[in-house]
């Protein structure tokens, strides 16, 4: 899994002409990273003077950034496999009618894949924001920078994924799955975007 | 160097109760990848039908990104070799008058810095936001979203650097380093920052 190789690696393979790992990939990354500082905030809350009171949520908080940070470093390997399935349905045979129904109905499934799996990268990354929101109002106030910085990690991840689902569901013919989709990209868009830069205001009055 | 080690291991030590790396490296991290994925869109463009005319800028689109990437990539053990700068000075003996002469003087050298690695990586990030900008005009119209990404990322990173710049300014006594880091940075933001927006409403409404 490439999230296993050095940092080097996974950035070098990013700028190659391979066509993964790409955006997605990148928006995954950045994702586990806002997740990652959230944690860190909450890790250097705990048990820190004049953080008593505030303890037992920084420790629902940093169980709750720890997941979505697993989950969005997973989606890393979810987005390449998603990316290649379409790739190998375009490249079915389409001589005969039936290659041709067949061809069709593994493009429609590989679109679907390919929307679900930044529409997940998305949903993760709207929770890393409210959960930087709260680090940011609460946690230790020397380290409160990294929230902001987790808020914006989260934001581009967020804004870089619904790109991606914005890419395939004008292809999608499920008129159904399509809309449902679109509808919550736009959800997720339209709350979580104001409050990551809500975070960062925050941050910046404090600093 | 941190670079060197997995992606994983990388997220595990950001979210960690260490310090460093913290949102500095993230940073750097985010901007490497903005790059990148300038890069990966030059990549897929030249030597593509139809991108012949461009095919020379292209060329020079990616060795410019090639080289910001590394400089990126490098800022991270900058960013955490100032930081841990800085943290010693704080930790040098104050119990006389000298030692206090002296600690005073490596704090605001360490400060020093702490603020010209992330104007560095602003900076860096803002060129990738003029790359990102200009791959996105003329490059792969298949792979246009991967500039819009990149470009996410930068900006993402260029704003992560400037709160690190917000958090050492004001403590530096050097009225000229100060005023002059801080109109930098504030120059940078108000320049790129509505740039990669732009970048994003290009790529946006060519899916």
């Amino acid at each position: 899994m490439i999230v296993q190789q050095p940092v080097t690696t996974f950035l070098d393979a990013l700028g190659s002409g391979s066509a993964t790992p790409g955006g997605g990939s990148a928006a995954a990354i950045m994702g586990a990273m806002g997740a990652a500082l959230v944690s860190m905030m909450c890790n250097l809350t705990i048990g820190k003077k004049g953080y008593a009171e505030v303890e037992g949520e920084m420790q629902s908080l940093l169980m709750a950034a720890e997941e979505l940070r697993l989950q969005l470093a997973d989606m890393v390997a979810d987005d390449i496999a998603a990316f290649d399935g379409l790739m190998a349905a375009y490249a079915l045979p389409k001589d005969t009618d039936e290659q041709k129904t067949k061809r069709s109905a593994a493009i429609q499934d590989g679109l679907k894949a390919a929307t679900d799996v930044p529409l997940a990268c998305a949903r993760a990354s709207a929770g890393v924001i409210a959960l930087a929101m709260r680090a940011a109002q609460v946690g230790n106030r020397n380290v409160i920078s990294d929230a902001g910085v987790g808020a914006l990690a989260a934001q581009a991840a967020l804004r870089s994924a619904a790109l991606n689902v914005y890419i395939n569901v004008p292809s999608i013919k499920d008129e159904a799955f399509a809309s449902s989709r679109r509808d919550e990209i736009n959800a997720l868009v339209a709350s979580a975007v104001p409050l990551a830069e809500q975070v960062y205001d925050v941050v910046k009055t404090q600093l």
